[in-house]
């Protein structure tokens, strides 16, 4: 029984968040997948537009997902001492120093193998949350202009 | 053997979509929603932020879905009659005649029973397309004022 662990932030779902969870979970035999919680979202990246509930929500309704748990601020390796997984799936894009996350699995004597997916050929346009939200402001920017024009 | 469908835009997939398909699965033993193509969309709604084959792809990946399946644009019952359902379920706030459903059903010899789903009590303020692009747009808007105040 291989358990693998995928972590991600999942702010409004795309292909790339589901190849991603669909090669990990073929690493092994169940996959478990940690939602970063807004506290950590907040510090790493960017306030989140759908809060974590949302988030870990869809997550646990997806296919390839057996178990799906929210992420803790502060120590982010304790939540890896809690899910003891076997096969730690990184994406093609995190950015995760896999040294570092050895080294800190060692101190906590869990003894997880790291791999690091490559990317899929098959990305579209969207399949990126910052691109998503740029399409989106786009067309809103867009919409104005025409607003303004007809006003003028 | 009781066939479900469902039917949706499902442009940034949010818990009431969960909610409207959760509950259409458990009213037979097979769920199959068909997904509306971005002509449809494009006729009924609006532009679809994300593209059709994007929203199939995703449907296709929740664990309450069977079968997923594109929409045709022109005759919309056409889809219903390859599908063949028992029952076809409406969400709370889908805007459709029921009784034009009906008898549109009736001269294509398709006996279906229409549901009608309550609404979810528990909904957070972000289950809804719209209201995840206006907090988007909100929040461009606020870096924007931010930026302008620093410049000045």
């Amino acid at each position: 029984m291989v358990k693998v662990m995928a972590s991600g932030t999942f702010d409004l779902l795309h292909m790339g968040h589901i190849y991603y969870l669909r090669e990990s979970r073929k690493l092994g035999d169940s996959l478990t997948v940690v939602v970063a919680c807004d506290e950590t979202v907040r510090k790493l990246k960017h306030e989140p537009v759908t809060p974590e509930k949302m988030r870990l929500n869809l997550i646990k309704e997806l296919k390839m997902v057996d178990e799906a748990v929210l992420g803790k601020s502060g120590d982010r390796y304790k939540i890896v001492e809690e899910i003891k997984p076997d096969i730690i799936a990184l994406g093609f894009d995190q950015i995760h120093d896999e040294k570092k996350i050895l080294s800190e699995l060692k101190i906590r004597n869990i003894n997880a193998k790291i791999v690091r997916l490559p990317k899929c050929d098959d990305m579209n346009d969207l399949d990126g949350t910052r691109r998503i939200m740029a399409k989106i402001i786009s067309a809103y920017e867009f919409q104005k202009e025409m607003e303004s024009i007809e006003k003028s």
